[in-house]
């Protein structure tokens, strides 16, 4: 008999109040309906959370993908990374320049070469060998979340997308997606793409990050949660661990997490983080603020 | 009264028995003369894991910095990171053509960037803005190392250097450089520059890694360390448990560690790892193989 599936999604831990985030809603409700019909077929968490992204990326809701942010330079600079907790290997491109859909490239780099993270102009080398979609002109992109940046400058303003999935054959993986912050210099790389930081995926847990990319990577966050729950933790206890650690350095950001009991967690100390879950027990929430939207 | 310092160095875990490695660890002994006598003058743990991993990508010896090799495409893309930790801050570059010290501009993007990791093109601009010693052709590579790529083909042979550093006011730091694998795919990022993987410092531990990088990522084997650490294990226990995982999916490679006590690990699992360590008790170890070759 199989298990039961459950995953969490998140679209960018940098919701604010006086925006309408409807038709985000209804993208991630639509996106976490097919999803569940894939894994009640059996899907593996691998592809689930690989697709999703790629939908999201493709949106141009959030900031990753088509929703994309230039760089100080005006270019766009595109970052993804995923892991499979199955196999314990892992993909990531970053800095990507021309290509649609990072989190595709980044699983190509996982199964066709010996390596885990290609960036720049080796990453984008890579992808046109590949035949990977490419982007047709700048204005391809769509600048989302443009209207949240709204903050002080040097707030280091940021959207991401991610994913976290247990499937029913009882495996875990995750996948992360961004356009980074608004305004980074060029050739800056956050913790979307990087495994450990940004995305982690075992045999007990997976978890895909999203805020201040600095601080993630400088506390080892999704490493830091996963060692946590390895060590007996339980899922909220390791993931609010990590985020309080990043909140005493006065940093922002959220993540989602799934374990492989099923458990969801997708805590976050921003203003709002656009997200979803499909628990285990069936049930779907979407939720911006405080609030469940739907449920 | 201030506290003894301590220090561990390695040049690569690649050492091969059938080579003569007099050269380096004449080097190696300079280093840690010169280091010990910076630190006994109250030099910071940054300041010196800085300088060491500069005057080894100085040296052309090893495979970092002027002893890189080219990857698949002929370019030579050098990788560097270092994580300070008495402020917890780190700075790294990736991809990086054209430079000398891959180690001094990630210190610069440290300090004087918002940002822990440049890579590529960006990486070079910013390295251009701060003025950093450019390379004069290609010419200026002495591809050390060369003779140690006698493995079967697909080895993933590798070179890095890095240092693990306890200064006499209690703090650690650590830096790695690498040119990475040989037959690297252009684009490819190690371990090396990632921090949580081939680097990282708290206040407990400072830890540089070397070896197969895909596999130290797919770990997070600097931040494991420093989780295990915190948790209470000694830093024998959790250097070993580390590097034990590494071997259990088949992988090779060592790393060198300091914790605040001032305890020193050098582990590894290759043939040989050129290594250099400064005890708390002010004695120099110098070894490439099991045998101690100086002390």
């Amino acid at each position: 008999m199989k298990g039961q599936a459950a995953l969490a999604i998140h679209g960018g831990a940098s919701a604010i109040r006086k925006l309408d985030y409807r038709r985000e809603c209804s993208h991630l409700q639509a996106l976490v309906e097919r999803a569940r019909d894939d894994l009640s077929r059996g899907a593996t968490a691998l592809d689930v959370a690989t697709a999703v992204v790629s939908e999201m990326e493709a949106s141009g809701l959030y900031v990753a993908g088509k929703g994309g942010s230039p760089n100080l330079a005006g270019d766009y600079e595109l970052d993804a990374g995923l892991m499979d907790g199955k196999t314990r290997r892992g993909g990531a491109v970053a800095a990507l320049q021309g290509f649609q859909s990072p989190i595709q490239v980044a699983r190509l780099v996982m199964e066709t070469t010996p390596h885990v993270l290609l960036v720049g102009e080796g990453a984008a080398a890579f992808a046109r060998t590949c035949r990977a979609p490419e982007i047709d002109g700048d204005d391809w992109f769509t600048h989302a979340a443009g209207e949240e940046a709204n903050y002080a400058p040097g707030a280091q303003l940021r959207g991401t997308v991610g994913c976290a999935v247990l499937d029913r054959h009882g495996n875990l993986a995750a996948a992360t997606s961004s356009a980074g912050v608004f305004d980074k210099m060029p050739g800056r790389v956050g913790d979307s793409p990087l495994i450990g930081a940004g995305v982690w995926a075992d045999d007990r847990v997976a978890i895909s990050c999203t805020g201040q990319g600095e601080l993630f990577i400088l506390t080892a966050s999704a490493a830091q949660i996963a060692f946590l729950v390895r060590s007996g933790r339980d899922l909220r206890t390791a993931a609010e661990a990590v985020l309080s650690e990043i909140r005493s350095r006065g940093g922002e950001g959220g993540l989602v997490a799934v374990d492989h009991e099923g458990n969801v967690e997708m805590p976050y100390n921003a203003e709002g983080m656009k997200r979803a879950a499909l628990t285990r027990d069936g049930e779907i929430r979407i939720a911006v603020f405080d609030e469940c939207v739907r449920s």
